[in-house]
């Protein structure tokens, strides 16, 4: 695809997130069978959720704007994604991989964050007011994944990691 | 390296910081070269400096710590970059160009913030305090980058590259 105009660059940007969000919706079943706290894996599996009405989202707004998504794979995802992997391979299962796992999708929801920001801004600049408004709905969702995992952290699972060392 | 602690989940992504900072000092230049507005290509050469400093405060906390950082290549910064590199190689100089290599630093910089965020959170949580402060001062220093990027998007570039195609 021949990037020349501020439209073509939303539409591989939006592109780009759409390619993310489906290689989450693999990821994330993984990543809540391998958590051990119950709340956690609960919480991976409710962002699945989330994470499936967000890519059909990005459908809607490529149907408002009338242009098509391109079939572009997101190389930062997939590096992401190939972190958490890595967390479920190489560490055992208890609060240490739970922690390690947070910081891995901490990771995912910025980059989220990042991009939903770029888009909405864009959609502005654009004359895209009802994808900006869209889009922004999907912000705000992934910076609240991102509180919620951040109390999971603070509030237990760090805890409960510095004490598996001594049990 | 074999993770069993909270300890070694600190090292282990101490680590992964420092090899996406060292990814970074090598491809900032490259950013700065292909921007097409002047104070852009300021920003990413300041932000260089800034990210030489940032790789010597991560030895610092190693020193500090009593441990080694370990050699790991940190994937998520790979992808990010790589996207970087596309934008260069596909997209021709000018403002659209550089709109897009400002999503793409906005993305790498949310990358460390949420890295940051959690080592300084598990800096205090592992009784390093010197190592938490050493660490906030990068936290802060990432998300005025951010900011500083979003200005240039919001203030000058977006518009210059809407009217691209205009030109």
């Amino acid at each position: 695809m021949k990037i020349e105009t501020l439209q073509d660059a939303y539409i591989h940007e939006l592109s780009d997130i759409y390619s993310a969000e489906k290689q989450l919706i693999k990821a994330l079943p993984k990543m809540a069978k391998a958590a051990t706290d119950p709340k956690l894996a609960k919480a991976f599996d409710d962002h699945l959720g989330e994470t499936e009405i967000q890519a059909e989202r990005l459908e809607r707004v490529a149907e408002l704007c009338e242009f098509k998504l391109k079939r572009e794979k997101c190389d930062a995802m997939a590096g992401l994604i190939e972190e958490g992997r890595q967390i479920i391979q190489e560490v055992e299962e208890g609060p240490v991989r739970d922690a390690m796992l947070i910081a891995a999708a901490q990771k995912v929801e910025h980059y989220e964050i990042a991009s939903y920001g770029c888009l909405v801004a864009l959609s502005a600049k654009l004359g895209f007011p009802q994808a900006a408004k869209i889009l922004d709905k999907t912000l705000s969702e992934e910076k609240a994944t991102d509180e919620k995992l951040n109390m999971l952290a603070e509030r237990s699972i760090n805890d409960r990691a510095m004490r598996q060392a001594a049990e």
